[in-house]
């Protein structure tokens, strides 16, 4: 659904709507069992729940498309991500929490090494250390460029981020990173005319932190990429009309949340922490986006025990959402991460709702292969806010 | 599919389609049975049928959109209901079968009633009875407005249609209705340059109508909304290549039938009369759209043995449409009006379709649980008449 119908048809009312997110949420079959992570893990209550909701799968992006981070969200936020793009720059920042304003322009930054022509040798610098790298990062933040205030903030292993923040700065900066090794990183240069004066101030600050990396041996020079401003998006409170709120702990979702108008709760990095937050703001919040990071990251180790050990965890918490009543409650995942393969995959995600207007599933369990008795099918990520909205009864009729 | 495809396409062909609507089909599980009413109904002759059709669900605008009634026919008639908007004004009086022409500018009016300030009190004059609406929309005929033909039509309670008929019409005039109590109604305005002339006439009536209203005390004033002109579009018969007749007895799908280029044939309110009108006009038409009201209203009333017993009732006329021989024989219907709502709903609606190009489902039953076995999983409404043409042999080879 188009943001705009979304925004003609919404309508306020005292319901909750409750969307638990677990990440990379999809897998595939062991080859001794032929069992997925999600059929192979015990879960009584996400088996209960599936019983009593309407199934199916959602689609985050596109067929045979594999999402990262952002776009796997957004979709499930109402935006459809191939029209609502986030610059990488922005991702970054957005993924350390920093507060980056409408005007500033962020670059997602390596630490890389190049030989005495100025070649790129390694374009990770050998994947320096988190420590290693924020010493080189106190280092730059000395840097001073006339005319802009230049943030530097260390992210992991040889990555970082580059903040400008300053009058009439455009994001039309070509990368200075040529993603090949051999090759020397070009100096910063607009894309537009637009993007001229901003391309001279990074030009400047990267002319002094080579100097001042010249010495510094592991890592002797870096790259920048990916210049991007925040974006200006309707916010999903207003199109919605809901008090939207992120109960997530990792940076990047927060991040995600805030970028499309969420209010980011406090929260703790365990599953209780999270009940506790919802308990705690129910009353004051109408949607709740509850995030559990735990599974993608079983599955990017390609931990498949794990992954069945994190679902088993999270069912525990299923039987305190239920009883806490939300008039909509989804199970969903912004993407499906098999652990056989150890990544992000494009397969689509298992998905239920429970609200009481809907027909329950024959769907005995909660898992790929019942799941497909789901009477929602394969849908679009995208438009599972909307079925939610109705579902709540915060849609009004389309036409007479 | 676009209308532009569906012209290349369609090539004419000695063969019938008949699509049968039942309005507000789709339900809802009755709390008891957790059967839904189509589940409950004893129906012996759709069940056949589902045991030899292609079977599955349609989306009549998009995921978690409740339609009303024009956009959930324009659907199954092969138009997007999201590109192809009817203004209110010309809903309702096609809905009371006005005549109404291509120059003409159509408005639904309320009565209401205003303080002694011209403030709205009660925008909809406590919903004053048909009989009372129905003398002051007569005093109302005899108001004259120089450079313009005024037709006033009663609908039903406080609602009435205005209709002028002139040169240079335009609908670009705003509402005089604000929607709120306490407010002083607008005088119509010009939304755009285009519609001053216009605003100008329908002001000047609104004068000489409150002051005929002003003395009336049930209602003594009026509203207007939804300034609307009949669509121009491409009408269904040109594009599809097909002579399409319109079943239906009550005003309003007749008039959605003729505003797409249908015929509307004459028939009575019964179903057998559907039946007569059929078998009467066989020979005449290439496609038939038969409505059948009354499980919506049924599940309007929130009457869900009533819904149950139309069900049936419907059974017993399926039999005389398959002994007609159709090559497409489709049931369907324009949305879910599940009677645990009482209203329309957002959910996938039933359907089937029978001819000699299809493989038969397993589909047991004509019943919500049981067309989710359907090959035709869950889509789009508006590619109901694109799949009819195919099975009718009325659709060319797409590329060479």
């Amino acid at each position: 659904m188009e943001l705009e119908l979304a925004r003609e048809l919404a309508q306020e009312a005292d319901t909750k709507i409750v969307l638990f997110v677990m990440d990379g949420l999809g897998g595939l079959p062991h080859h001794e069992t032929g069992r997925t992570e999600l059929e192979t893990a015990y879960t009584p209550h996400l088996d209960m729940l599936a019983r009593e909701s309407a199934c199916g799968f959602t689609v985050p992006v596109g067929v045979g498309i594999t999402p990262g981070s952002g776009p796997g969200h957004l979709a499930l936020f109402g935006y459809d991500p191939l029209k609502f793009n986030i610059g990488r720059g922005v991702l970054e920042a957005v993924g350390i929490d920093f507060d980056l304003q409408p005007a500033d322009v962020a670059a997602r930054g390596n630490f890389c090494t190049v030989d005495g022509a100025g070649r790129i040798i390694d374009r990770r610098a050998g994947r320096i250390s988190t420590e290693e790298s924020a010493r080189l990062v106190a280092g730059l933040r000395d840097i001073r460029v006339d005319g802009v205030q230049v943030f530097v903030e260390p992210v992991r292993e040889h990555r970082f981020v580059l903040v400008l923040r300053g009058e009439g700065l455009s994001d039309a900066v070509a990368d200075t990173d040529p993603q090949k090794e051999g090759a020397e990183p070009p100096m910063p240069r607009g894309v537009a005319p637009e993007g001229e004066t901003t391309a001279a101030l990074v030009a400047k600050w990267v002319d002094q932190a080579r100097k001042y990396l010249s010495d510094k041996g592991a890592a002797n020079m870096l790259l920048l990429r990916g210049f991007a401003k925040r974006p200006d998006w309707p916010a999903m409170p207003d199109v919605f009309k809901l008090r939207a709120a992120a109960v997530a702990h990792y940076p990047m979702y927060r991040g995600l949340a805030k970028l499309v108008g969420m209010d980011a709760l406090p929260v703790g990095p365990a599953l209780e922490d999270s009940l506790a937050t919802l308990r705690e703001y129910w009353g004051r919040f109408d949607y709740f986006f509850v995030h559990y990071k735990y599974t993608d990251t079983a599955g990017e180790d390609g931990d498949f025990d794990r992954k069945v050990a994190k679902f088993e965890e999270v069912d525990t918490a299923i039987k305190s959402l239920i009883e806490m009543e939300p008039d909509v409650l989804m199970i969903a995942g912004d993407h499906s991460t098999p652990a056989l393969m150890a990544a992000h995959s494009w397969h689509a995600v298992p998905f239920m709702l429970r609200s009481k207007w809907m027909r329950a599933d024959e769907c005995g369990m909660f898992s790929e292969t019942e799941l497909q008795r789901g009477s929602l099918g394969t849908f679009a990520a995208k438009e599972v806010l909307p079925l939610a909205m109705a579902h709540a009864g915060r849609f009004k009729k389309y036409g007479a």
